[in-house]
């Protein structure tokens, strides 16, 4: 694997950088257990799963169409039934989820601190630009990055788009991410290198079966391994 | 003015290419119809954009932000006394906003056309990248632009940024849009050249009183103006 070509490395953000989808189980548990009277917590999580995929194509990804999300669902589950002061309380849980504080993922800093010595490195999210560029900010992580990425979803084609604004070919790039089905799969499929280092917790949307065995594929337990080959 | 020296334009999305603000003030005039029982249609109008400035360091630009301003604005004007069914009406306006086709500002498809037969033309907004991208897409001007950049905010910081990212210098910059306060005098500061295509309608948070008088300024009644001096 010709490593030495690569000259861009790019990190996806949540839950490669820092913890994010651990607040998102939790909201939805808390959500759960307050329509409880309504519906048994697996089938209201369900639900809400469903209103979540059919929202995701209008509005994208983020705590702001969580939010919004989360309230359509709560009027489906208690059938119009709930109280405004639940809509608030569903509003009020967004915002707080906006300014969780951060918590880097293990090793992150001293791994990206040496790689910035060799590569150039940029972050590429799919998230809300506002919320990440907050979130990269209180992280401490910024100076190691050369800019962020956002793209509206990690399809083949918007890598495309990415390694093309980067002016650098495909064999150059090198995505680093916790998704396979995001940050690993399509890379690969355009000619281009993917690490994953997996998070403990993954989104049900962002789950695949498929078992990887390509030369530009490396799976990594932490951060810091990655030291040892780049 | 040394206009040759001129490398990459950036276009401003919303009431420079295509309509936007008129959507948002019709969005407005129902919501305070949907609360007359409540308040006066004047003051319901203020207090929601009370909320939405209050929210916009958190929130941001956009059609989700607004239907999330919608809704808790909506409880604070009932005082909690609104009904579900309201909620769920707020929330299928903000989807329709999303889904508006697209209009586009008189004469732009021409003069984007022959602007990038001789320059690098991005697009540069401060709204959702989603919403942006889906936009652009169904506006049929895709072709004409290099790419999009997304700015959190419209700032002297945010556009220096974005200057170093297209490996040009501040001289060789020029952009055009309808916002004085976003679109301009941060763009001027900056040492960059900026033109402005007034739109008929503007938002009050992106109004000021400034009358512009600055060598790399100038305005223009409409866009194919530009094709005079460009």
């Amino acid at each position: 694997m010709p490593l030495e070509k690569i000259k861009v490395i790019a990190f996806d953000a949540d839950d490669t950088l820092w913890v994010n989808e651990t607040f998102f189980r939790k909201a939805e548990e808390e959500f759960c257990a307050l329509l409880e009277e309504y519906l048994p917590k697996e089938e209201a999580n369900k639900l809400l799963f469903d209103v979540e995929m059919q929202n995701l194509p209008l509005y994208g990804y983020g705590i702001k169409p969580f939010t919004l999300s989360l309230i359509e669902a709560a009027i489906k589950i208690s059938n119009g039934n709930m109280t405004i002061d639940l809509v608030q309380r569903l509003i009020e849980k967004g915002k707080a989820m906006l300014q969780e504080p951060i918590e880097l993922i293990d090793g992150i800093d001293e791994t990206l601190r040496r790689l910035s010595e060799k590569y150039r490195l940029v972050m590429a999210t799919k998230g809300d630009l506002l919320d990440q560029e907050r979130k990269l900010i209180n992280s401490g992580l910024e100076n190691y990055f050369h800019h962020i990425e956002i793209v509206s979803d990690k399809t083949e084609k918007q890598y495309k788009k990415l390694v093309k604004h980067l002016d650098i070919t495909e064999n150059e790039f090198l995505m680093v991410g916790n998704s396979l089905k995001s940050d690993i799969l399509p890379v690969l499929n355009i000619g281009a290198h993917a690490f994953h280092i997996p998070f403990h917790t993954t989104w049900a949307h962002e789950m695949i079966d498929d078992k990887i065995d390509h030369p530009n594929f490396r799976s990594f337990a932490k951060a810091s391994e990655l030291l040892q080959i780049l």
